[in-house]
C-alpha cells in the first residue's frame, strides 16, 4: 500500500517537523514532545496529553491558548516513553500544577504513571490525571482493561484547557475533566482497516461486502463484523449504542462529533451527521453544537465514529470558551 | 468499493442536509444552494461560489462572515445548473452587487455566465466574476480550456470575502480576487484514483508501484505517471513546478497550503509540509502562513497538492482578516 512518506521509521519525526513548521509549536530537544512556543505559562495549570502517533490531529493539533500546553507523540500506535512524558510535564509546569489527559490504554496509563513519579523526583510539581474511557463498544480490548479512550478525549481536552485558561485550579480542572469523561460516549466503525507505515498492509482483512462495528483506533478489529450496510443503518447502530450507554432521555442537550477515521471523505461524514441529527431530534434530544471532521483518526482507515457529550451550563461555558488550535477553533458565540 | 452513503443519487442532497444540521447555513428551497442564515447581508458585496460536489469542504464549508455568502453544489463532479446559480446570486444580493468565484471548468464557466444573464433579467443586480485557474500542471484538460481551478480557489474566497466584509466595492473586490489568482499556483499528485458514488470503482487505474503527477480534482488522470517516489521526491517535484510557474525569487513571501485530496492522513500531509518548508527556506522564500489539511478534495483520492500564493501587504491584511467557517478559521493575529 502506497503512502506519502519517506522511511517508515522516520515518519513521526518528520511529521512533527512538519507540524512545527506550520504552527506555533516548539519541540523539546531530542524528544517527540511539542509544546506551546511560550510554555510554561506562569500562573496557569498546564494541560498535557500524549499517546501513540497515527491519530492526527490528536494530540499535538490541539495545542493552543485555551486547550493543550503540550503533547507527546509515541511511535505509531505506541505509547510515548515515561522519560519523554516526564520532560513534557516539567516543561509545562507554570507553578500551578500540570494536568494529564490520558487515553485508557495500558501502555499510556503505565507510562504516564511512571512519568508523574519521575517528574516528582525532579521538582515539586503537582500532577493530576484523568483517564478517558469513552468507547462504548468494549469493556476490555487488546490494549485496555476497561473501556478504550477515543474521540471523546477531544471534549476532555477542550473542557480542561478552557478551565485552566480562565484560572481554575488543578483540583477544579480535574473535577471538570472527570465530569466530561463521565458524560461522553463514542462508538466507531470501519469500512477498511488502516495500514501502518511499518507493516505496509492492512492490520486486519475485511471483504468488499463486510464492515466492522465497534472498532478501536489502533487497527484492532471491531466487536462485530457484518455485511455492508447503508450510511443510515450504520448511523442508527452507532447512535443507539451511545444513547443506550449514556442513558440519555428526551430533553437532554448534547454536543456531537461525527469523526472521520482518516481516509473518509467529508461528504460521507456529513451524510452520517444528517441521520445522526435526525435520530437525536426524534429522541427529543437537542444538539447544542455539532462537529463533523477528522478529530481522532486511525491513520488511513475509512470509517467514522459518533461521539455524544451530555451538556449542562457549566460544560457549555467551557466548550464555548474561545480557542484557536490547528485541530479545533472556537471564536466564541456558539 | 465501500462508501458511507445511502443511494448514490441521494448523496449530494443528504450531504447538504448534514451540513445545514451542523452549521449556520440555510438551504434555498428545492435547490442544492446553501447560503448564510442571514443572507442577503445589506450594504455588502455578496460573495458566492459553486461547482460540482466531491471537493468538500469546498465550497459550502467556506460560507461564513468574512468569506462566502453562498455556495451551489452540483452533482458529483458536475456543474450546478444556471437556474440554481442564478437563484444563489439573487439570494446573496444585498444591494452592493454580487461577486462570483468560478473554478475554470467549461461547465462551471458556461453556467455561471448564463446565470448572470438570468439574474440580470430578474433584477438590476450588478455581478462580476473571477475565473480561477491556478493549476500549473496543464494548459488544457479534459474539462477546461486553459488551466484548471483547484486549491488556490480557497485563497480567492478568503481575499474576496474579507474585502467585501470590510466594505470594499464590487470593482475593488474583483481587482483583489484577480490579483490573488494571478499570484497563486498549485500542483497535485495522487497515490490512488478517486471512486465516485455513482460508478463505485476507480476512475483510472494505478498500479501498486505507480503514482500520478499533475492530477486534477475530478478523477481525471494526471499529466505524468511515474514509479512510486518518496514523500520528499514528490514534494520536490510539486514545489519546483509551482515555483517555476510563479517565478518566485529569493526574498518573496508566501502563504502555503499542503492540501489533502480526501483520503490522505494528516500525518502524511505534515511530512510533505516539512519538506516544502525546507525547500522554501533553501530558496530564500519566507512562509508567512502555512496551512495543512483537506481544503479542496477529490472524494476519497489519496494524494496531495501544494499551493503557493505570493504575498504583499495588501493580501496579507486580507488573509489575516478574522473569519469563522467550517473549513477555515482565522481569529486574527496571524
Amino acid at each position: 500500500m502506497k503512502k506519502l512518506i519517506n522511511e517508515p521509521d522516520g515518519v513521526v519525526d518528520e511529521m512533527l517537523e512538519g507540524m512545527v513548521a506550520a504552527h506555533d509549536l516548539r519541540r523539546l530537544e531530542e524528544t517527540e514532545v511539542v509544546v506551546r512556543e511560550d510554555a510554561p505559562v506562569e500562573g496557569k495549570v498546564g494541560i498535557v496529553s500524549g499517546g501513540g502517533s497515527g491519530h492526527e490531529p490528536t494530540h499535538a493539533g490541539y495545542i493552543g491558548d485555551g486547550m493543550l500546553d503540550g503533547a507527546a507523540a509515541g511511535a505509531v500506535f505506541t505509547s510515548p516513553t515515561a522519560d519523554q512524558l516526564s520532560e513534557m510535564i516539567l516543561a509545562c509546569d507554570g507553578g500551578e500544577g500540570v494536568f494529564c489527559v490520558v487515553k485508557n490504554y495500558e501502555g499510556d496509563v503505565m507510562n504516564f504513571e511512571t512519568a508523574v513519579e519521575m517528574a516528582g523526583m525532579e521538582s515539586d510539581v503537582e500532577v493530576e490525571t484523568v483517564v478517558v474511557d469513552d468507547d462504548v463498544a468494549v469493556e476490555d480490548s487488546l490494549y485496555t482493561s476497561g473501556r478504550r479512550g477515543v474521540c471523546g478525549t477531544i471534549f476532555v481536552h477542550k473542557v480542561a484547557g478552557a478551565a485552566a485558561h480562565r484560572g481554575d485550579d488543578l483540583e477544579e480542572v480535574k473535577r471538570l475533566a472527570e465530569k466530561t469523561n463521565d458524560r461522553v460516549g463514542t462508538m466507531g466503525m470501519a469500512l477498511t482497516s488502516c495500514v501502518t507505515p511499518e507493516k505496509g498492509e492492512p492490520t486486519f482483512d475485511l471483504g468488499e461486502d463486510e464492515i466492522e462495528l465497534g472498532i478501536g483506533i489502533h487497527g484492532e478489529p471491531g466487536t462485530e463484523r457484518t455485511d455492508t450496510m447503508s450510511a443510515d443503518e450504520i448511523t442508527d447502530h452507532l447512535t443507539e449504542a451511545v444513547l443506550e450507554d449514556l442513558d440519555l432521555e428526551a430533553g437532554a442537550e448534547v454536543a456531537t462529533i461525527v469523526n472521520g477515521m482518516g481516509g473518509t471523505p467529508l461528504m460521507e461524514l456529513y451524510v452520517v451527521n444528517r441521520r445522526l441529527q435526525e435520530l437525536l431530534g426524534e429522541a427529543g434530544i437537542e444538539t447544542w453544537n455539532a462537529r463533523v471532521g477528522d478529530y481522532m483518526t486511525s491513520l488511513d482507515m475509512e470509517g467514522c465514529s459518533i461521539t455524544l457529550l451530555e451538556l449542562d451550563d457549566e460544560l457549555k461555558e467551557l466548550l464555548a470558551y474561545p480557542v484557536e488550535t490547528p485541530g479545533l477553533t472556537v471564536t466564541g458565540g456558539e
